[in-house]
């Protein structure tokens, strides 16, 4: 029953889009990650996945069911759900630091392997 | 994909221990509740709970695994998980606003049936 202080935990997390885990329950993964610049267009198969902006903002760009490219900005204190198979890439202009849940077999790239894709995260 | 604001959606809480749910994935909801003074003690058979603060603080109180009565406070940007079968009873000396994350089926009250319990809970 150790609490999680999740500036704490961020001090550890030096990489940009290497998510780190910080917490699990119920077959899901509570995340942190720092994000800046682009990430990888890409979709989960069989995973929804929430951000919540835990400092900074991101933009969240998407496709929806007519696979028109959207975009919705999430400030401190928002989150979003993207439900599988939705085709999303979230882009920080500033460093931004994110906290993730997410089922635990969720790949960060998804459906795509590529020179963002992290396995194996680290426990922090 | 919309955003969630959770400043937004706490303004549409107004009584305590009466959780609302704001967001839904993989079989688990997001929820806000607003907690003040002791909660009932209970546990959950089936399900992990997440407690995350938003503002201000609260202490979990809970009993180890001998059965003995344990307490951590619980700080702004911090949060606890609580594992299933984990006896266990928020209490906030003042206002505390927080983010759960548990699986659907989880009921507020656990395995307890009493004054505090609350079913059909409101989506905001």
């Amino acid at each position: 029953m150790e609490k999680i202080n999740l500036q704490d935990k961020l001090t550890r997390v030096r990489d940009y889009w290497d998510p780190h885990i910080v917490g699990e329950l119920n077959g899901q993964y509570v995340k942190l990650v720092k994000f800046k610049g682009p990430f990888t267009w890409h979709h989960h198969e069989n995973e929804d996945e929430l951000f919540f902006v835990v400092r900074g903002r991101f933009r969240m760009d998407y496709q929806d069911d007519e696979s028109n490219e959207k975009a919705v900005w999430i400030e401190t204190g928002e989150m979003v759900i993207v439900p599988r198979m939705a085709e999303h890439r979230p882009f920080a202009e500033e460093e931004c630091h994110v906290l993730l849940f997410e089922p635990a077999t969720t790949l960060n790239t998804g459906s795509v392997e590529n020179e963002f894709t992290r396995r194996n995260l680290s426990r922090i």
